[in-house]
């Protein structure tokens, strides 16, 4: 049987080895610790908020999102991570934690999800399309980190 | 003389007129209302910050940011908009406006600022580029919103 449940502090080692195989999936460096989530998601001041799902009280894969704002549109959630484990597929696990992500978007009064999908990603591509997202085109997606951040903070 | 400070609440109908000529330039529609950025970003439960920028006390520019959270990195910071009226371009207004956004992130221990530019902002790109900014290759944006968030709150 299917369930999902917010996330509690115990289940935080699980969700870095969800992490950990998502972003192996995705190409991408970790270098989050297990400390950190547990302080940033489940301290004081939670800085993002997780659904996980359960099969028959196996986890089988996680949601983790946090409030966005768009200057012109309002309130939004943007939904970080959808991660289903592959022995689970095929189960409608993803869709659930969809629909418990969504159910937040609509009790928080948000105008939508926003998400990042990579462009080789056509599952996941696929998965969110046929959910009903808009693929925004035009935009470029920027960070500015490290030395750059530093130098910025000084004007330089 | 340029100094940059924190919006107050009187400083929303400035703000929602900057928004409207950043919207104008991005060819994008605007929902958000004054009231919502009152409410928003002024009350209880600030969804968002501002930093203006005034030259010789006249407003000049905004940017408006708003905190993010990376699964694999850590906390950021969201830097959703960055605008300079045209005639008060080149004097470094968009720079200082940018290195108080940056000084948080880095009093916050973010990783980093995030940002998306819509990719034919020639003038966007190369100000952002010459900051240090990386752009990320390869990512899609999508959103959910709509009658497919309903849906997908549903399950459907």
């Amino acid at each position: 049987m299917l369930s999902i449940r917010p996330a509690i502090a115990a289940d935080v080692p699980s969700l870095k080895e969800f992490i950990d195989r998502m972003a192996a999936f995705e190409r991408l460096p970790v270098t989050i610790t297990a400390d950190d989530l547990l302080l940033d998601g489940f301290g004081d001041r939670p800085q993002f908020a997780v659904f996980v799902a359960e099969c028959d009280g196996v986890l089988a894969g996680y949601a983790l999102y946090h409030a966005s704002y768009s200057s012109f549109q309002g309130r939004a959630i943007f939904l970080e991570d959808l991660f289903v484990s592959p022995s689970f597929r095929g189960r409608r696990v993803a869709r659930a934690l969809l629909a418990a992500v969504a159910a937040v978007a609509t009790q928080q009064a948000c105008f939508g999800i926003v998400l990042n999908v990579l462009g080789w990603n056509d599952r996941g591509l696929e998965f969110f399309t046929k959910a009903g997202a808009t693929v925004l085109e035009g935009w470029k997606t920027l960070t500015i980190t490290g030395d750059a951040l530093h130098s910025a903070s000084a004007g330089r």
